[in-house]
């Protein structure tokens, strides 16, 4: 049994690292962390998880966290970066799942609009393209939720270098905002509603650049995100504009040889969110017609989209099978 | 052309004001108030409502609405008592959407925990129980949701004494929480979901008490309220637990002849939500199964069971026909 | 007053020609066909218009319309071309809803994969493309709900032959699939998702293409149909890669300029589905970031997408006001 | 590891008893029964479960099954008495999801309108209140989705015979409704929707008697059964008028008492359908007013409603532990 623990443990990624650890006979989480909730039971604040955990929110200090070989941070961007370092030098390997480590310094800061007060390299932390870095990493950049979905709809045809433009048209559960109430996250505001934000703007495009440029430097890429009526779930249309035409039994071919040793890729005849909903799984479909193919992927915005990739990641850090307790089946319908 | 003006133009209750008054061609609306949107446009803040209204939220002094004849008070309870003596103090008639005088002034500072400090004489008004003391009133407390949704629901039986105890089990839409964004209102609280909130203990519960209790004085009232995943509407379960057994059509008989001259109350064969939406009616269904009748009601908790109730209190106040400007179908599905 | 009539009164079309229909002073409903509801009253199909028609379905024969100037046809493609012809011959103008004279013959042939046995001239009956044609035209082929909205969207932009390339990705409320039960339409399959179909083989992408085309010949033009959790409402992202870079400013100018005079376009900073639900408005919003603009527009399906759009033509037809009877404002939230 | 079979396993609750036998490490699923989808892939007909099973559908016949131990029988009521006569007469101990073996032969035939032409004595499948029973039966009558929300919710009151009345005021998720597409699953008849059905006369109601008049003579009981909108769950209102008045804190205790030795049943200060989605938990709240105690119950209606239910059967029946392979998380939010 190895011991773990998470940084920032009221959220929704971080109610769901705790949801998906409880699968897992080989990790036990010792200590979880809040601010503001520290001396309550876990169930209080996760009334869900009533009866799965023995355990107690404590405040974010190094001393609780002494006896783990890993730690998730799962506090916004920014916040991280402070805790991060610290564990680091105590000999704690680290997934992060902010923002604070998946670009580089400098693009950091220009996107994030503030300086990074805490800078150490990591791998960027999707297995399907960085498995074998990630074995080896001590600090994991868990990827963005967007990210994640976009860039596995377009790598293998970015790798063969096959792309003219992508532009990415997603749509994300809401659950993508956080659980603080908002206006964006205000009932009436989404019921029967697409709601498109940041249409040219959104922060995580820098990764999705940085992941796909790096297998073909020309391509152009845009991406628009929207939220869509429901809890989980990111759908994205990967528009790509071919260079040359190809049939669809090609492109079927390509994406199966490209995820052939990655468990939680799944070719599809057709993606649904349901199909994935509370699993680790990326479901994609392939289809095409003249110089358009359309990618389709669907994730589970705060599964593999979040807690469920980073417990991936953990597994492969610590030595374990990749699925290791994350090979539980979708809730479907 | 009679001018009206609206005290609180921001919320849910106000912009549905506006947006009923757009279809009413016998009054204008001169004034519309907003501390905090002062100057701007009602587009601005209701977009969905550009190209209806030319006019600018104003501050809620009384000089802005010296030339209207009736204004409409649609915030929160404890905040329309300031204004409404002032309002009619200057002769202008008043239909308070709030709280503050829907109950006796002893009841009122019992249930909602303050003191009255602009006590007025006001009639109930639910036109359906009290037309033509409405017509006659200087002011005129709107109904809450819940009790328009019961009251309804309950009315006929309870004025021919057949009622031995009654179980209304309302769910709500969310919209009845108000625009502003909390943790009610957060999608994923309300996705997928049916919550009871206020279980035992509801505040609208004493309008249905002095309304009901008024026809039979040994009625047992209960009342559980709930939300459901939907913007508007009120749907209804009145669980009658009767004096001795009646027909279905018996039922039937008694309810057509108490409605008999109430253009907005419908008898249907089975009701649902989507027939009423956006629309000032009130439908309503009878069952029975041995000693228990069933009454279904329906409405749209943001017209009838608010300001399209307050239009109709309007038109009786100022001599129109009761249902002028309000018989717009409503919008399925 | 001016008689109408309806073939094809109970699906999601005829019904909610009937419910705008409600609003318009100038017209009435003189007959309504329904084959297999022949002899039951309008209310008995569709409760929630109860009060409004006095009526009761016909078969459809012609007999019935003999005393109308305009009769709609909303029965399914492939039907229409079985009265149209007749009614014209009787000297009887039409609006038909289906898609049987929106392409040329022979495009609608090898689109629809069967004869036309019925061919008319028609007047594709986008009035913001089209108003001075239609004011003249016998027969008026009313626009898919997807053209209406896509088109729209992209026309000021290709008049000035400004595109590169269009990619429109747009989500529809499920009532665009029919009254009738299916897979597709199944409450389990649609909620909480997403569903991408007919990805890159939509039948209305001829019609976008026919009329965008007429603008600006080598415009290339790709579409991906998709439903959301909903039932009303056509948003559309038109992901625009433009010949040379353009300011916001100067695609604001460009579309307003273009709709200047049209009653039901409006320009929003932000286009919301609650902001049409329910009206003819279809608003747009134009956002751009380096060489892509995202022009986004949102119509409901049912009003702008298809009934409402039916009346507005039939306004330019009968001489009305193009506005008459439409300007009811929308249903938010 | 022992064998398993399933009659019956491409509707809803065939695929939900796939997916929860995929998290137990003690039975193999060894054969699965399709008339319609015969020779096809399980992954085929249920594409979110690709990767878990490596399996045909097969006809119904028996020698698929000689070597299981246990089979399911997850047909539509009036089929399932045709085979599980024969399951048992081949010494193979059955769990049926159907209604066939859940009330006596007399009652069955009134209430469903048929003869039973497969009469077995059968134990009630409800754990919490059968353990004993369960474990040595070679037929298991699993409960309705409703009587198991009813019946968890008011049994402790029952039993110490302080009920004056119930109305259970149930809400289901469309699940429940199964898997072909029908008006009543139709989307946009259940989108913003509360739909009341068979508001008199469920036939799940006898159930509620059989289960509830065992511990008390004399109760009166009364349902209405409603669909929200969503997928998955039961929320169930237990209105109960007292004889007597009860504190909350004694309606604790006697909940607490009776359930003790249940892993599946938790008390909680308020209950949500989110905290116990796709488990097997039952969730329950006390809440009481005077003469009325409000007993809130919430269960994912697939799961203790139905096929985790039934599994938990056949760890009892099979002398597993009872919540071996059942213990996994909900899925919040």
């Amino acid at each position: 049994m190895v011991n773990v623990g998470i940084i920032g443990g009221t959220g929704y990624t971080g109610g769901e690292l705790l949801r998906v650890l409880a699968f897992h006979s080989k990790v036990e989480v010792m200590a979880v962390t809040s601010r503001k909730e520290e001396g309550k039971e876990v169930w209080e604040i996760h009334p869900y998880l009533k009866g799965f955990y023995d355990l107690k929110f404590v405040k974010p200090e190094l001393r609780y966290f002494e006896d783990c070989q890993l730690v998730f941070t799962a506090v916004p961007h920014g916040e991280a970066m402070r805790y991060v370092p610290q564990l680091l030098d105590a000999g704690i390997r680290v997934v992060d799942l902010s923002a604070d480590y998946r670009l580089d310094k400098e693009t950091y800061e220009g996107v994030y609009g503030h300086r990074h007060e805490g800078w150490r390299d990591a791998v960027y932390g999707l297995p399907e393209l960085h498995r074998e870095e990630i074995k080896k990493a001590e600090l994991v950049a868990n990827p963005g939720c967007y990210p994640t979905s976009t860039i596995l709809a377009a790598a293998p045809l970015a790798k063969m270098e096959l792309i003219e433009s992508v532009i990415f048209d997603s749509k994300s559960g809401i659950t993508g905002a956080g659980a603080e109430p908002t206006s964006f996250t205000h009932y009436p505001n989404l019921h029967e509603a697409i709601v498109p934000y940041k249409i040219v703007s959104h922060r995580h495009y820098y990764e999705m650049v940085q992941e796909l440029k790096a297998f073909q430097e020309d391509i152009r890429i845009h991406f628009t995100p929207q939220v869509f009526p429901g809890s989980r779930g990111i759908l994205t249309n990967a528009h790509i504009l071919l260079r040359g035409e190809l049939e669809k039994e090609e492109l079927e071919k390509i994406y199966k040889e490209f995820y052939r040793d990655s468990p939680f890729i799944r070719l599809q005849e057709e993606v649904r969110l349901s199909y994935v909903r509370g699993s680790n799984f990326c479901d994609i479909s392939v289809n095409v017609g003249g110089e358009r193919a359309v990618i389709i992927s669907a994730i589970d915005n705060l599964v593999k989209g979040a807690s469920g990739q980073a417990v991936q990641n953990m597994n492969l850090m610590l030595g374990f099978d990749e699925a290791d307790g994350l090979m539980f089946p979708p809730l479907f319908p």
